[in-house]
């Protein structure tokens, strides 16, 4: 038998190396209460129903699914057609993190250089053009990230100037808000100020990395997507048999504040990191340490001397981001306490200013 | 809010509407502590392989998703190359029953009949053709269920044969073991007899309906297949973010024998029911119940009189399996109870005996 | 260097076996004049547009492709979304002869046993069900053949029924006219009668067998069909480059009659063919030959006593078609002569007269 | 009827706008004798692979197909698994102008930029990672195209400084060979030198741009490859049933020096338009053009001041290449004359001149 307990108790790695937060595992625990139909048609998703409307308002339809791959493959068949491809930006999960998911579904993507994660409507030309050319993949939608792979936020005028640009020009828009959450709290906005209110058309509704088991949702805001939605998440391998529990892990999560306390607690965390770096580089008890993004959600982005992000893994574990110019991502969770964060500013200070 | 305790608490729908074992639910729970990596490289995945070599020996991999489509379909991408084909029976989940899944990853499924779900080295015969003729689509791997979704079995014997047959003619043989259990504890045989040592290439190892949340398996016995297998999950969407939840609901079902105890249970229970109803027509308590196929693992199949099956829906939740000739399907699972059994039998009687 | 001479000149094996009729030769080598723009911007297939008009009236588009399978899988293509199927005969091209393409697009296929070739309304409802299951792939259009595989017709009527039944349905209705010309000649009626104004929505219009070098092309009569299979034809890799030469076949070939003149040449040698052989088997010239299909276009499906096929098969190349009881099929071409016929229903004397 | 002859006789916008070579045509006509099997099974395609070891050796197999995107698609369907994408130049024509066809394969492609339109060890580098990570689509192939869309050559020393990187790293090497001949003929070296003697894994051998009508052929070096070509090359639509046609052009092309030989010519045009605009820039008769390309082979890429593209497209069709940046393509053919150069170079000297 292993012991499952060695593992770092510390760390920064991802948002998906946490656990379940404990009122979701409660709300597991509740659903299992004898046998209801399978594959959505039970109380939990009925309720996950009422659940979104209250966030997205009426005609706001969710379908809960296993996954962030799968909530934004299935919302990238939804948006387009078998000759359509979606334009994003290069650092995008859809693009670099999904195995191919969404080609192996046929979709082509065209990027665009976004240095701080984040399209705009002139980035978006450059990719948005020959409709009227069938040499050409058809760009028919857009997919954008809040918060993005860079740890910033799109403001809701500029999601709106975004899904203003898209529509004028005959697409759709995706958002892949598995760290919406985060972006909420961050704006101090409701949801739907910066997605369905934004011009927003489909939505990856994230839920595990704030704190779910597994459960994310693709919401939909109009009847035409929500009717087909259904045979494109069975044959996309996405129908949860025994779909209470999904349901109930976003229940527990959006059905009152924990969605906003997890993500606020996340960028708190992120911001005391990042406080604290700064703190020390003005005072010298940090050396060397460069921000390479602005820090706006749960994740702090930086460059550090050579040898420091090694010696700094052995005690706590993250990820580099961009190994060629030594940059490194460090993320917070809705379970990363002050003390984790402390000790990791101590260990920074430490490794940077070793003689 | 719903009421969400209103629910049938019995029913012969679906062995996927029964909930959780606790047994398992205590795993989800157990496993909720502190940070480990996600994507399966965890404590739990680890100890998960060690379980599938006790029952699958050296070797065997097991390899983690959310449901028995992405199984299913995940393995016949492990068996086929681009332009391969697959042969099964015409009742198969993999025709019936996953949403064109399959064809959307581009497998054609070829089908025979098979009165009974099973299928025969003869019966395979009728599509294993045309190897050297790029006009018909490459056979290359043949899919059996075990137990059928009849409801029948293969004995570890016929499964020999059909692996022979199949890999004389160069194809490869996948199971479809969402209820893999079930068949095991009618046999009375590990699991390996009727699998990998009678030949199996690929396994779907099922979970869900044998008491998990949402955990299945794609098993594999041969190096080749477990190098490409991460990679074909990933693009199939199932490659779970934190994995250890699913990888601990297997272990606590494999990992003694909580498998067999439930299944022998689900077992049980049906071999009740047919007792009960053979007892019944015997006596006349029962009449014009006939069965349709024989009862060896957890299903009953049976016609019924006229107006009969609508009847005794409102009071217990069933399907129909073939409506044109009035057979339904009774599943039993590891919650169904002797009561819920004999108050089902006494509706029997009652709405089969009414003037 | 090889003769390229001797082959069998006499065969009765596949209407792609023949070359191409000389007048159409004499369109290529006339179309081969100065630098036109490709991929379908030129003066042939605008006048092919013409050309389609008169057979099929206002608003019908035809789009050239290389062959048969694009045609099929295009049409199909543009009938489905992402998650429909089709229902089609058993014996259907798209389901044994198109090597698994149409499900490499993604299109699941719902076969039924047609003893004929032939749907009906029934036939199509052992597959024409599960709307509103997502665990069902959504059958959404039918697909029939004219002439069928087994050389038989649709009269406009049958077309009629099946598309009124199809529509009625939410289906739409595709027609594989590879040899929809054999089909008009045999019924005496003009192209429309039996596609769009029997309610046909997509057609693919044969060229190749009926004395094309490599022409077909899909022919729709919708808007927003029309509007979406450019980018369907060049994702399926059938866009012509100079396409002027594609179009120029079937101008050549529908322009004026030569479609029909060809096509009641190949219906009649096949006509002779059997009342050849009925002569024979009852004047005792023949025997022990039985016919297994009706001749009503260009191809003749007979059972013939055992060895004789293979004998036959020495002098005149033709397939066996379902082998298991001895079925041949023989195929007549626009270029079938009087004397081949002759020719061969001598050589049948003989093989099933020998002692 | 149409006029089919006021077609601009003079122009430079593409090499598949000029029709087809005679000697070509007169190949077709000729093959237009009798009944021959189709699919292949015929004396010219068995003649076809004798021409096609004299240029690449022994163990060359040459598939034909009708277009270059059936060739590409289909070569890169053999070089990769399922999982497998492929890494290119982001110029290259199977990202930019194939409709997004290999995606509708589930291919995934990886760009870089090259400027140059040429890939290096350096360049492949950037995308060349990854492959112990299932995130990421596998890069297990890489594609180059010669000559490049850009008009410029790999010699023989940098293709095999390509392969080897590549085939170091595990990964295997298409070339786009679309332009075969022009690079050959610019290089003055056999076809082999570059390609298979150079480690090409898998060819897409050209034929339509020097003067077919429609004709490429895949070409792969490995058994292997050529076992599993023919069911990925019918699921992929390409086919065609009376291949006779098809390898007749291919025979016509490189069975002799006609494919060198229209190669020369098209080069030698592109050298005389380059060469006289130089000479027009040196003594005046021409302003403000400037080149963006070296011309290796048939194509001249230049920016022209403003304005001049769309006055002199009213009398020569030509395109736009880089619109952003006033560049435009001008692309020389097999029939491509000195007069049509000449008026070219007079036009541009008029139009750049003009007060």
């Amino acid at each position: 038998m292993h012991t499952l307990h060695d593992v770092a108790a510390r760390e920064f790695g991802s948002d998906n190396y946490s656990g379940v937060h404990p009122e979701i595992m409660t709300a597991i625990v509740a659903a299992n209460e004898g046998h209801v139909p399978g594959y959505g048609d039970d109380p939990y998703t009925e309720h996950l129903a009422e659940v979104v409307t209250t966030h997205f308002g009426e005609g706001a339809r969710a379908f809960p699914v296993f996954n962030g791959t799968g909530a934004n493959v299935i919302a990238l068949q939804t948006l387009l057609p078998r000759w359509g491809s979606v334009i994003t930006a290069e650092t995008a999960h859809i693009n670099v993190d999904e195995g191919g998911a969404p080609e192996q579904r046929g979709i082509k993507i065209h990027t665009v250089p976004a240095p701080d994660g984040k399209l705009t409507p002139e980035l978006i030309d450059l990719q948005a053009w020959g409709w009227d050319d069938e040499h050409r993949s058809q760009p028919l939608a857009v997919s954008i990230t809040q918060s993005t792979e860079l740890g910033t936020l799109y403001t809701p005028d500029e999601v709106r100037a975004i899904a203003d640009h898209v529509h004028g020009l005959g697409m759709r828009l995706h958002m892949d808000g598995s760290r919406i959450a985060n972006a909420a709290a961050a704006l101090d906005v409701p949801l739907r100020a910066f997605t369905r209110d934004a011009g927003v058309d489909v939505l990856s509704l994230g839920g595990t990395k704030n704190g779910a088991l597994a459960a994310e949702a693709v919401v939909v805001f109009d009847d035409a997507d929500a009717k087909v939605l259904p045979y494109i998440r069975k044959g996309s391998m996405q129908l949860a048999s025994k779909m209470r529990f999904v349901s109930a892990q976003l229940i527990a999560l959006y059905g009152d504040d924990l969605w906003l306390r997890n993500a606020r607690h996340a960028n708190a965390m992120a911001a005391r990191l990042r406080a604290g770096i700064e703190h020390g580089l003005a005072d010298g008890a940090i050396r060397g340490v460069a921000f390479t993004q602005p820090t706006q959600a749960n994740g702090v982005f930086a460059t550090l001397p050579e040898g420091v992000a090694d010696r700094l893994r052995t005690r706590f574990r993250f990820y580099d981001w961009d190994a060629t110019i030594g940059e490194v991502r460090w993320l917070c969770t809705f379970d990363t306490t002050e003390d984790d964060v402390d000790a990791f500013l101590a260990a920074i200070a430490e490794e940077t200013t070793r003689a």
